[in-house]
């Protein structure tokens, strides 16, 4: 049997960590010139045998905004990474085994929010069939709707439900800790200084991307800049051409463009919820968390969400906690026994 | 002839500052329970004299929210209120010799926003007949439309755009600091917050003031939401009933209140602009600036106010500069020359 | 018998507020060029007669750092200063009714400590003689060490254990509110900031405190240089000549510099309280309170000068609460009723 | 050939990284209890070959205060960690091509400081003997002090200028980014707050750490609390009995006790700079950098540290930038190939 690998080692869990890069068809010659070859970390538990009978459920895990597979595999002394929270919790019987696949969704806009865009390219079909037919052919899983869930947080928790209704069938579940939802609370705040930073680059998106890019440091407004372009990607593109995509804000007066508003609210869970019940009431557990100080008011999002599934006839786990928005991976520990609790075992 | 007042000398201007008490035919009974009596504090330029001949052209200032008379004529070391600035102005030859009349427009919610309010009372006329009668009786005015001018940074600058729309006729020009425009993006950022703050006195709005007002230090939370009653008071009253308001937001979903904020949205000053274009067009000068950082993206709506007057056929002097939304009494520097510069002079 | 004043009306309070202006032979000629014309506020309370023969004791309030009296008049909605506080708290009969005067110890510099300084002037001198004498002269004080008591925040509290140390027999009682102590903790963490500060002025005082003055907003470094010139005008000043102070770090390296600092610290009531006994031991109430998170560790001081005095053999209130150094008025509750009680009544 | 490793391709270096576990006899039975096995990370250049007859010069990087290897080798979109960093430089030419180990100095209290300690254990042995030793074994080194330099950032800088000093002959250079020096500036600041936070926990140590392991989240006084007890480790431990250490201030008064203080200066780089003149003065590099904006004042450590070594007659390289103290990592671009260049090559 293989060694536990360095990096399983360096994280000091139990269990065991490969880093497998597949080159995706659904990824190849995406418009924003992205690589196609792409990292997938996968969480083997302790006891896994790739020559054994045994096969196990797993849990697909998405990064938030401006991370990738490196961020969340990021450890340091007294913080415990997705990869060490679920070690630890089959190590202590909380959850039965299961693997763990980070997925990595980033652009050089800083994400796709894991949906398919003519400017970004495939993201959700990239998910939900590429790197799925990886795990699946390079494990010994639960090869199945029932064997699988998907989470995340942040643009991971949006991700997570919008691959659930745009892909019915791929996964069993999902888990949203403090997601994307209600984007007319969560995206106007933004807009001011959005406009502010990119009229200093002329309202020129190339020449913003380009210079932030090259910066040492960059502040807060540079990051939200650089994801309200990555939202616009995804949610309200114009064309295949690097950058062309419409702002939710007239140029250069700054006024809300209600019409590409209302291309990012046909994204929104809250809003796509009652259209999404058959997709949405064929999972087994709907998981929403959010801290009650979310300084994105995505706590109201969260509540609207369980509002409009309950609404529909569906259950939910709901969940509020106080907290912001940072580093709330401590939430693990309710959801990942919550979603390997619904999928198949053997 | 009356020596300086006390306060004149604590203040150290050349000038006097007179403090006056009007009792207010508008604010008798007002629902609210707020006195009908309000100090009026009156500068009066170097040279002023109540037996003489000469009379002067009114600057009317609005204060902010959670403001009142006795905040705008608050002074520190290496600071310059209202009343300082004036003087020193003047003193400086940068304006002619003008009156200065602060008026008072709190509530026990934090502010009247200077509307006629079923809720608060009618701060509008209370300002626009009550105080200019009262400064055009005791003091040697150009007792007219060509001798007053109204303005006023945050609440006020949206109570100096308010009154020369809702009340035309009586001021000759306005300038408007940092002043409230375009709803949209300057409330629904604190709606999730006031909601939490809420939902700790169970939505009930009375339990709330009562707790604020008996707290030692209150939070930022606290303070958003006492402005957010206050506007709803303002702009959304149900009934004169104390603190009878339709808060633009579902309890306890956290959800918009779309016919609530219609309502908001009438008083907005970008809206309402196109609308009141021969109230604005009779004006000899529409003054607009606001920071380039303003918290609340006011510097945007001043944009679109300043587009939506020029669109309307109007000139409009327009200014942005560095800055945030707090602490900007150095604009008095360029707004105050330039309200006196257009007024009449004798 | 006289009206309450305007200043009174505004503040809402039920006793009187009078502003006189004396010219304090102590400051006659300051080599720093202030003005030996200063404002002191006196707060009289309801029943206060002129012409009676009731006599009462007084309160001397000591400003704190770039504070001044129209600083501590300043008023806003909610906040209730020192005035409004001795009015409630005589109001409801939590305490006798006494007079209360607000002494102005500004300088160029922003505060004199109320130290005698051959490079700022005599401010103990003029606040224990010529404040006093006024008072005594011009109210119906019990004017005797029995009828007076010396309170302040920050250096206000370090200025009234001062003038208690330096001068004895003017006043019965002191208290201090996060009053300046142990020197240690809470001057060197500004040193480093300071020494930034002033080397974008080569070093030069006088260049700086210049361009300080014509700024029209002010960072914290720059009001952290400022007051630590005024330190530093007030512990170690050098001569009479304008700026020509020992700064307690060298230049441009930014050591340490011992020996000032020794200077500084021959004025930290917690090194002088055990020379200072016999001083100390004459008041009738030593009163010390500050907030346990005091950003400059003020609530060390507070504790140390608590030890210090208990060791020798005297009493202290001392009393610690869940608060930063900003906004404690409301500690004036619990310490103008303690400092009224143990004074002389008739 | 061995292929490059997993972690490599996720970093998207074009070198290779290997992450080897030593078992240091250094720190076997250490009394704390952490492990006696630790992680190095050692950076292969491209070209690198293990069968090859070229050897490199290694520079050994030391992370600082809650850091570790996992922490260093962390990445995330638009960050570059140190072996992106060098990678990137020798990629472009701009140092010849070298390896880099990361070091683990990590202990139970958020760091050794890289010292040898009762307390602690023998970590500046560890690196000095074990680590050399290892990474000289199992690579193609340039074996001899001619060929290894030590760098670090925070206390990674401060263990630099220590092991150079304390074990002089094993390296040729040191750099340290804003390395610990100037005690006297760089740590009172943050006693007030731990002895708060200790308060809370009675003083017990003990009751803190374990505590302080089992919360969710950890303020920024509880950071400050763990790391004043692991200087109190590293500086003054007072027995090899877990926590027993003595704390810089007394309990409960919080007053500096100067006599453990002293020994913690001993430590201090500057104060030990001239005793160390010879050790300091066989490196053929001292280069000092750090940020003008430093939150702990290593500026004016820095700048005293380089005059320290001038006037002992040495050179130094010493470079000051506008920054704080996070995230300078950028500072790599100069300092490695500066430490590169006089080394010897092969």
């Amino acid at each position: 049997m293989r060694e536990r690998s360095d990096v399983a080692r360096l994280l000091r869990i139990a269990g065991d960590l490969r880093l497998d890069f597949i080159d995706s068809p659904a990824l190849a010659g995406n418009p924003l010139g992205d690589p196609s070859v792409r990292p997938v970390a996968v969480y083997l538990p302790p006891g896994y045998d790739p020559e054994g009978s045994r096969r196990y459920p797993v849990l697909y895990c998405l990064h938030g905004y401006t991370g990738d597979v490196a961020a969340l595999l990021s450890a340091k002394p007294w913080e415990t990474n997705v990869v060490q929270w679920i070690d630890a919790l089959i190590a202590r019987d909380d959850m039965p085994p299961c693997l763990l696949a980070i997925v990595d969704g980033y652009t050089r806009l800083g994400g796709s929010q894991y949906v398919d865009s003519i400017h970004n390219g495939n993201y959700a079909t990239y998910v939900v069939r590429d790197v799925v037919e990886h795990v699946d052919r390079a494990y010994r899983t639960i090869a199945r709707e029932g064997g699988r869930a998907v989470f995340g947080k942040s643009s991971g928790g949006f991700g997570a439900m919008h691959l659930t209704m745009a892909h019915p069938g791929v996964f069993a579940a999902f888990a949203s800790h403090s997601g994307d939802t209600y984007f007319r609370f969560a995206h106007p705040p933004s807009f001011p200084q959005v406009q502010r930073t990119l009229e200093r680059h002329e309202f020129d998106a190339a020449a913003f991307v380009s210079a932030f890019e090259r910066k040492r440091k960059r502040t807060q407004s540079e990051y939200a800049t650089i994801e309200m372009l990555g939202y616009a990607a995804a949610y309200s593109p114009r064309s295949a051409v690097a950058f062309d995509v419409d702002l939710p804000f007239d140029v250069p007066s700054g006024a809300l463009r209600e019409d590409v508003f209302e291309r990012w609210l046909a994204f929104d869970p809250v809003e796509r919820a009652p259209r999404a019940l058959t997709e949405l009431g064929r999972l087994r557990l709907r998981y929403l968390d959010c801290g009650r100080r979310d300084e994105y008011g995505l706590d109201i999002g969260a509540r609207l969400m369980a509002s409009a599934l309950r609404e529909g006839g569906l259950t939910v786990r709901h969940e509020e906690f106080d907290d912001d928005h940072r580093n709330v991976g401590y939430r693990y520990e309710v959801s990942l026994p919550a979603l390997a609790a619904v999928l198949d075992r053997e």
